[in-house]
């Protein structure tokens, strides 16, 4: 059996499964072990979809930028920040929430999130691959309707479950100094930049990758390929729209 | 050696610690663990700032609602959504990054957040204990100041490191099929919310509560003292201030 360190230390993201479904009572199990991240006031403000149909399943895929993940992984999991259960609870009991706001909403975000990397780490402990999916928050609008997510209930993140068919080697971080900061921030100067980010920039993967693209430097592929303004700024605005519909904007 | 699963499922936040110091070569393990979690595009758009200094932590005690365990544990992690590293090494590298957006905002946080759970399931596997503080995103702007955040940095979340010093029951959770739904969310009836909460509600330490609040609900607890409307508008205000100032409004 593997130690916990070895399981987070050699982790790698799994795009390819096999077509072998993931057992009931291990999925369940697997979740059990998420549901004990810590939350918020003990309040649970999230909710798990689990897709593992056809049909449901194709209809997220172009939700996912038709990411082969969505369709060949045998379980998909959508977690969601998740008000509308808990302000049922409140009405039911004569108390009235006051949950209808943005911190209500980031609240709720990080009860999903943290559940969400606990269930990735319980999965990955028993053998398992992940994959997130960060286009949930792109298209929160689309995946609310495939979902039948009432108001209050906003999806954060998607994660593909599957066991491997597949053991890529694993990728590069930049160096821990790069990320941590003694007592408080200290800002970075140009050579900092320089020497944190020269393995990563200097490796063939990363230098294939620019020539493909037809750019000059790593960063560009980012700025102008991946991550774009234009689409950052056309998806900001999508969320925040999702945010008023769902019903937490009413600061 | 404890499994993965033990871990998990036996696990407990932790509010009184030991004098006890974390050994710096434990902290930067258990950093290095976190930092395999994944994250959007390979980007690493988060920082841990480390606190150890009793007079920097003096400072974010009341920032945390003075909360004993900020001054009491030997470290304090404040996990922050940071694009500024992001943005600078872009600029370096004669590419525009276009990440002062609202959806920048929340890619950078769900970052910080599968990072800072992995580094607490990390340090509980290394015989740690944990307490996350929700007052984060509460007073922000203010730890902002304390931690001396540029723009393009937000903190979401900080967690209290340290020695246990004491072994406290665990609490209850809502049971799973509570919060998991299958294919598609299915919206809860009164009988359910009835059949999910009546444990927690039965509980003598919820009762308890109850009485001590002068309430005739457990609800009543949640909307009318520890999460009030009042407030959440208050913070929401502030929450979304803060995005504007540290450069995350601009869609």
């Amino acid at each position: 059996m593997k130690s916990t360190r070895e399981i987070l230390l050699e982790r790698r993201t799994i795009r390819k499964y096999t077509s072998d479904p993931v057992d009931e009572n291990l999925l369940l199990d697997i979740l059990e072990m998420g549901c004990r991240a810590s939350t918020t006031g003990n309040m649970q403000v999230y909710s798990i979809i689990i897709t593992k149909e056809s049909d449901l399943k194709s209809q997220l895929a172009p939700l996912h930028f038709n990411q082969k993940m969505i369709t060949e992984a045998p379980v998909i999991l959508t977690f969601c920040a998740d008000f509308n259960r808990f302000n049922k609870w409140c009405k039911l009991r004569n108390a009235e929430p006051g949950y209808d706001n943005f911190l209500s909403f980031v609240t709720a975000a990080i009860d999903a999130l943290l559940v969400a990397q606990t269930v990735c780490i319980a999965a990955e402990s028993n053998g398992l691959g992940i994959c997130y999916l960060g286009t949930t928050t792109y298209t929160a609008d689309k995946i609310i309707e495939v979902l039948k997510l009432p108001k209050g209930v906003i999806p954060v993140t998607t994660v593909t479950l599957g066991w491997p068919a597949d053991n890529p080697e694993q990728v590069d971080r930049l160096p821990l100094n790069a990320v941590i900061h003694n007592e408080v921030y200290m800002d970075y100067e140009n050579e900092d930049i320089e020497l944190y980010y020269s393995e990563k920039e200097d490796r063939s993967d990363s230098k294939q990758f620019v020539k493909e693209n037809n750019k000059t430097t790593l960063a560009q592929v980012f700025t102008d390929i991946r991550y774009k303004k234009a689409d950052n700024v056309h998806f900001s605005n999508v969320l925040l729209q999702v945010l008023k519909n769902q019903g937490f904007f009413n600061q």
